[in-house]
Parts: C-alpha cells; sequence; structure tokens
C-alpha cells in the first residue's frame, strides 16, 4: 500500500513558481499587475473541479443564479463595515465610452450587496424560505499583499453561496452543512486535508457575526485559506429591507449566511499539497490526461509492432472512458519523456518497448506510488481500473498524513516559537478569540514575524487542560487556538 | 407523430417579456441599465447548456484558457478599426479604492486584444500550430439599442474561440468547423434551426475579413444573430507582432479566426424557438425538472394511495436518472398546477388520481405534442424512456417545419416588401454584398423600416438564375441573398 508522503519541498516557493512555468499553468506575462492567464492544463482541472462543486451544491439544494458583475456605488455604500473592509480593494468603472457615468459602479468584490437587493424583492414570506442560491463568478480585489497566481489574485474565481433563514438557528446550521460540503469537496474528492477553523472576532469578514474557514498546510508550513462562511446574521437583512412575514403575520428580518470556495486558488492548494519534487501530482478525476503511453524505441525493426500495440491500447482506454495520450516522440530520450509526464502529474504511464511484446507485457509507472511493475498485457485493463480506483486515495492517505505530522500541541511560548521556526503548525492554549485576546495575538505576530492566532476548532469544542494558561498573558485559558504562518 | 407547430406567438414581445417574469427566467429590477439578474430556472438550463458546448470544443480540439477581464487601453487601441468599432460601447475601470490608474482598463467587449497579446508569447513555430484556444467569460457592452433579457444586454455570457493557422486555406476551413460545431449543438442539441450566412462588407466584425453568423428565425418573422465567426487573416497578428517560423525558417503572420457562441442569447433563442401560448418547452435533456407528477385529489380517502403511488414512482425515476417532482399543493386547483407545468416548459407531467389506482393507470401529458394519453403503469418507464428520446427530436422537427415556411424566395421589390410585410424572411436577388452593394440594402432599409440584408448561404454557392437582376438597382445579380427585419 502507499507509504507516505516522505519528503517536504524544501524550496517551496521556488518550487511553486517553477511548476506554474514548466507545466504552463499560468502565464504572469500580461500586462496588468496581479492578472494572470489561466493555460489549459489547469484550466481542464478547474473546469471540473467547477461541475463537481456546482452539482454538490445543486444536491444540497442551492439554486443558482447569474448576478452582475457591476454593483452600483449606492448599494455597496449601505453597510459601512462592509464599505470599510473593501473599499480599499474595489476596482470602480467610471465611464463608457468617453462619457463618465453618474454613479460610479463597483467591479464586485463579493456580491452581497448585489444578491441582498434583489432578496428583497425574493422574500416575502416564511414560505419562500430557506432560501438557498449561489453563483459561479470572478470577483476583483485590489489586494496589497504580493500576488501569487492561484493563491492571490486580483481576479479570481469562485462560487459564492448566499443563504437566508427564518432564525438564527438554522444559520448556524448552514455553518454545519458549509464544513460538510467543504469536507465533500475538498477533502473526498481533492484530496485535500484542512481544519475548519471559527476565526478571531479581529479577523472577520467586514460585517459577519463570525467567520469559519477551511485552512489547509502548504508544504512549507504556512496554512492557506481555503473556503470560508460567514455568518451574517441580520447584518444585511436590516441594511436592505429584506422581510418575511412569519406565520404569525410578523414581519421580521432573515439571517444570513454565505459560503465562497475560490476553485482557482483551491487548485493552488491542491498542486501544493500533493506535488513532489518531480512536479505535479492530479486526483486521478482531475488529471486533463489520465494515462500517457510511451512507446520505447530500441531497434528500428521492431519499432512498427511497438507503436501499432501503443495505438491498440490507447483506442482501448479510450473507449472505456479514460483520457488517454500518446507520447511517441523520437527527438526525445526515454528520460526525458518520463520526466516530462511526471513533472505533468499524469497518474499513469504505460511503458512499451520491443522486448515487452515479446513476454506480453506492459510496464506501468503509477504517480501516486512513484512505482513501476510489469503487467500481463491481458491484466491491463483490470489493473488501470483498480489504480484508477484507489489512485485519489492514496494521495489522499499520503496528504493527511503530512499534514497531521504538522501540527504539534505546545504549551509554552518558547515552545510556540519553535514550532514555527519548525515551519509547523502550533495549537496552543490562549485566553481568547474574541476582541479581548487580540493584544495576545497581536505580540504573537510581532514577535514572531506573521504568526496569526488561525482561530478554534469549528467542528468541536477543542478545550485546554483545566489549568493551561493562555501563553502570552498568563490568564487562564479557555480554548485550545491553532497558530501558524499563512498566505 | 408531431404535428407542425401549428401557431404562431401573434404579440411575441409580450409574449416574451411575460414568461421571462411568470417563469421567473430573469429579473430587471436590478439597479444599473440593461443588466439583469438570470435565476435559477434559466441558469439551471444555460449551465447544462455551457457543458454540453465546452465538451464539443474540447472534442473538436479546443484547448480553454481563461484570460483576465480586464484589457489595458494599451492593447486596446493597437488595432484601428477594432478601436474604432467597440470604443463608444466599451465601460472604463479607471480607479482603484481612491486613486487613479496610470492607464485606463477596458472591461473585455470582446478579447481579441487580450489573446493575441499573449499568442506573441505563445506562438514561435509552425510545430505551435494550429493553435484552437478558447474561454467561457462573461463580457461587457455599452450598447445603446434598447436591452432585452437574453438577447441583448450590457453583460453576457458567452464562449469566445480564438485559433491561429499557418494557412488562410486553413482558417478558412475552421470557419466551415465553426459552423458544424453550431449545427452541432444549436440544431441537434438545443433544436434550434439556423441558416449560417455570409455576413455583408458593411456588416462585419471591426477588424476581418469576412464575418460569418448563424441566424434563426423568431415568432414574429425577426431574425437573430446567434453564434458568428470572423476570419481575421492577419489583422491581428501583425497588429500583435505574432510570428512564426515556418519548415524553411522564414518568419510569418499566422492568419486568424475567432467564434463566438453568446449562451445567454442562445437561450433567448431557444425559448422563442420553441415556446408556445401556454409557455416555455425545453429541450428534455436541458429541462431543470425533466417530469412533474401530480396527485389528483377527489376523496380523502384515497389521498393516502395517491400520494405513495406518486412517491414511489417519483422515487423510481429519481434512480432511473431523470430529475422530478412532485407538485402536491392542494391549496390549488389540478388546472392550476397544470397551467404551471406547462408554462414552465416541464417535458413530461404524470397525473395520478384515485380512480387510476384501481385501473392500473397513471395520465401522461407530453409538452412536445400537447397530447394527454392514460398508460400503465407497468409500461411507464419504457414510454417515458421513449419519450425522453423522441422529445428533442420532435421540438426540432416543428421548429424546423416553422422555420422553412418563413422563408419566401422572390423576385421584386414590391414582393420583398410583401414578404416583410408578413413578418417573414424574403430570398432574393441583389447586386451583391461587397461595399459596391451597400448603395441597394440602405434603400432596401429605409424603405422598409428595417429590412436587412443579412448575406448569403455560407454552406453553398447559392447562385439566382442566369438572368436574374438585382431587385433595387436592377444591375445583374450575382447572388441570392437573405432580407429580413432582425433584433
Amino acid at each position: 500500500m502507499a507509504s507516505s508522503k516522505d519528503f517536504e519541498i524544501e524550496e517551496f516557493n521556488d518550487w511553486f513558481n517553477d511548476i506554474i512555468f514548466k507545466a504552463e499553468l499560468a502565464d504572469i506575462r500580461y500586462n496588468i499587475k496581479g492578472f494572470v492567464v489561466f493555460r489549459p492544463w489547469s484550466v481542464f482541472s478547474m473546469s471540473k473541479m467547477f461541475r463537481i462543486y456546482e452539482d454538490f451544491l445543486n444536491e444540497t439544494g442551492h439554486q443558482q443564479v447569474m448576478m452582475p458583475t457591476l454593483i452600483p456605488e449606492e448599494n455597496f455604500l449601505k453597510e459601512s463595515e462592509h464599505v470599510e473592509g473593501f473599499s480599499p480593494e474595489v476596482f470602480w468603472v467610471t465611464k463608457h465610452g468617453d462619457e463618465d457615468f453618474e454613479q460610479k459602479y463597483a467591479l464586485r468584490p463579493t456580491s452581497e450587496t448585489a444578491f441582498y437587493f434583489m432578496f428583497s424583492y425574493w422574500v416575502q414570506s416564511y414560505k419562500d424560505l430557506p432560501l438557498k442560491t449561489y453563483q459561479r463568478a470572478n470577483v476583483f480585489r485590489y489586494d496589497s499583499k504580493a500576488t501569487k497566481p492561484f493563491i492571490r489574485g486580483r481576479e479570481f474565481y469562485w462560487f459564492e453561496a448566499h443563504n437566508l433563514f427564518e432564525t438564527l438557528e438554522e444559520a448556524k446550521e448552514q455553518v454545519l452543512e458549509d464544513m460538510e460540503i467543504t469536507e465533500a469537496m475538498l477533502h473526498q474528492e481533492f484530496a485535500i486535508p484542512f481544519l475548519f477553523f471559527k476565526r478571531p472576532q479581529w479577523d472577520k469578514f467586514p460585517g459577519a457575526i463570525n467567520t469559519y474557514a477551511a485552512d489547509t498546510i502548504l508544504p512549507n508550513g504556512k496554512m492557506l485559506q481555503l473556503p470560508s462562511t460567514h455568518l451574517l446574521g441580520t447584518k444585511f437583512t436590516e441594511t436592505f429591507n429584506v422581510k418575511f412575514k412569519d406565520k404569525d403575520e410578523q414581519l421580521k428580518f432573515p439571517f444570513g449566511t454565505c459560503y465562497g470556495p475560490a476553485i482557482s486558488r483551491i487548485y493552488g492548494g491542491l498542486i501544493s499539497v500533493h506535488g513532489d519534487k518531480n512536479g505535479l501530482r492530479l486526483p486521478f478525476d482531475l488529471a486533463p490526461t489520465q494515462v500517457i503511453i510511451l512507446p520505447l524505441y530500441f531497434s528500428t525493426a521492431d519499432n512498427e509492432k511497438v507503436e501499432k500495440l501503443c495505438l491498440d491500447i490507447a483506442e482501448d482506454l479510450d473507449k472505456l472512458g479514460y483520457r488517454v495520450r500518446i507520447d511517441d516522440q523520437k527527438e526525445k530520450t526515454p528520460k526525458e519523456r518520463f520526466s516530462y509526464s511526471e513533472m505533468k502529474g499524469i497518474p499513469l504511464r504505460i511503458e512499451i518497448g520491443p522486448k515487452d511484446i515479446l513476454e506480453g507485457v506492459v510496464t506501468v509507472y503509477r504517480r501516486d506510488l512513484n512505482t513501476k511493475e510489469k503487467i500481463f498485457i491481458a491484466d491491463l485493463y483490470d489493473d488501470i481500473k483498480k489504480i484508477s480506483q484507489e489512485f485519489t486515495d492514496n494521495l489522499r492517505e499520503q496528504a493527511d498524513e503530512f499534514f497531521e505530522s504538522k501540527i504539534v500541541t505546545v504549551y509554552t511560548y518558547d515552545d510556540l516559537k519553535e514550532v514555527l521556526d519548525e515551519n509547523k503548525v502550533a495549537r496552543v492554549p490562549i485566553c481568547s478569540i474574541e476582541m479581548e485576546g487580540k493584544a495576545c495575538a497581536d505580540e504573537i505576530k510581532a514577535d514572531t514575524k506573521g504568526g496569526e492566532v488561525r482561530g478554534t476548532r469549528m467542528d468541536y469544542e477543542d478545550l485546554p487542560n483545566e489549568d493551561a494558561i493562555c501563553i502570552v498573558c498568563g490568564k487562564k485559558s479557555n480554548c485550545m487556538a491553532y497558530v501558524s504562518k499563512s498566505y
């Protein structure tokens, strides 16, 4: 069975920038800062991810809409915390042709102020609730942090779900469902491990009661935020005057949540979590090419037979529904072609030489275990089926093992610093993730060059020992929090 | 078998606006002019259409990319005809937060000036050609014509394919492939008939050698342009300095084409072409709900049995892969529920009353033929399978028949006017669709309040009789052109 992912990518940043270029995932030469071009090898997988996610959002009772990209300034200005949080990042459309618009229009940085504007028309009665809607959209943020393809761009691609409920209880249940959706998609489908946190009060979405988010751990020990859910309460329904009549004919404000899985960023997490020193490793269902077939040329006499067998196998696999390609470039050595297929993350490689034909075997290299095996041609399709079914499980198992190895529980400030210095994530007792804990978190951040309190577990109450104290201020601790550097 | 679509929607405009509202397809109350919100019933079908198209573009060797939404003014200004054509329609981003950008950024009205900017990096050698790329994107045009949901909006949703070839011949072949793709998607999948025209020189895309386009005919006799293909030649490769070394090491400019199927507009065409006085009719695979089951309540005693049977059938159909729903609203009369399911375009309705159970039958209404039939429960699933397979064929057959009945060949100016007055499309001899024919086209347009020369058939050379003369100027005619009013 699968061995654990027994390496760390030492120079993760170099590895990441290198693979973006070499595997042709994105092109950073487009002439607007922070805007990249996504290339076919990544777009194919992202398109699959969009479909898988879309189907699951539909299955969980969400209905898809398409909102305009532009949001009038008058909508945007309505919710003050939201304005304060997003204003510096907004791209503004001010002109058409040579003419100025009477008011500016924001390129949506997120779409609460479009959805809630419409909700005021769509919601009248308790019969209209719950209302679970979402869209697939590109959003725009003039982020002042350094941009990085997939991980942080000024335009990115996501789903945003906006839901309304009669009660706060139901809205809180939606947060749990969002965590389950994240588990089903990120962990089960894409094999990306994560923890689902309740974020500290000082790190929440502008306009939310609470923010919850899934963080994964990259090979350099930094956490990367993947989907987040915001419990909005009645903040936006009050602002946009969204009201419903309950069963007793009372007018009330419904309670809102929003959930935002960014596919472009999840892809960035996916390649980072699964990649190794030889390049990409992609879950079987997401790989643009799933099986690559390499004819090995030794003697010209046998080339024809080899090529014929390659073609036959490719045709069969195609009929069986695999995405298959033959790499018959004679100008490249076998080793060059091996490296290329591994770098691109193609799950299976079939190598066929003249001797193999005599023996009735082929060599199968699998990217999940980094192993080669001779397989009888008679068994090939059964074996490939078996491998295809366990491939993503193996990636997940290795990723989970690595993920767990990166988290260390400690009880002192010195140990915390050591954990962060070792590029790991610390689980530590702190005083609070309410606003009164902010001073301690600020101290950690300043002192450790970026160590952040990411929050507490959302899925269960992770209490410290009874005598545990906050590693910073020494007050009695009431929660175990996770601290890490992050993107 | 299917009777022909034996009606015309007299007041098509009212019908269209009405169905948009009643079937909850789009909401025009969003507070930016020309920007509408697309609602779940239309978005579900459009999402299917996007997938079907995407799969087919992949199958025909196109590779998907994702380009930024913003295009720097410097890119946009490079091609003068392109600038002249699109400048009045461009939305400009000029600010982020409170700060002005150094140069303006266009919200892409179309993306030649982004793709060709990147092509200059991606194309070096004949080995890089042909290059067939596309993206799924939203585009923005400040159109001064009256906006109409789906048909003409200031933001719309399309695929745009941008292809490069070594030779003009190959580029011309791509125009043919684009026509075949249009046939496979619009006609075969969505059951929308069309003619593929070569547009007159005065009606081509800014920057193209020739424009080709698929026009369908709406119930009011107006033509609606659906996907178009532009033969760009070396216009944009020269402008953006995209060069390749051919086999003889000569530097050359490749030849370009682009193809733009707008899914939101195709959906507008689809509902118009298939709809009838009772509402929508949707191709079976695109319908959000494919089968609706109505329990008919007569005596309270039997309600439970009826509801049980409805649930059992719904469960079976769900397992068989149909999208099925039960409409058990007791507060509505059967007639109200019938009308609702027809208005929404649900392909099949199963009605079940207490008597039916005794007889072992159910009533099946099919929206393609507008007929009701008693079917033995034992045969139900086989029958539904059969109906599901022929449903879209029936819609296509009816749409084709209607389409053909709307086209009339005439040889005089008076007859042309009569055809247009009857809300039909005329096929007439004219002098030319090169620039020398423009005066005649202008005269037709002014004289008939909007009759436009749409072009000549692209798929074959549609020559007039030897002695035919241009219906306007009386010169010898060298082509049969189509004239119609349009959107």
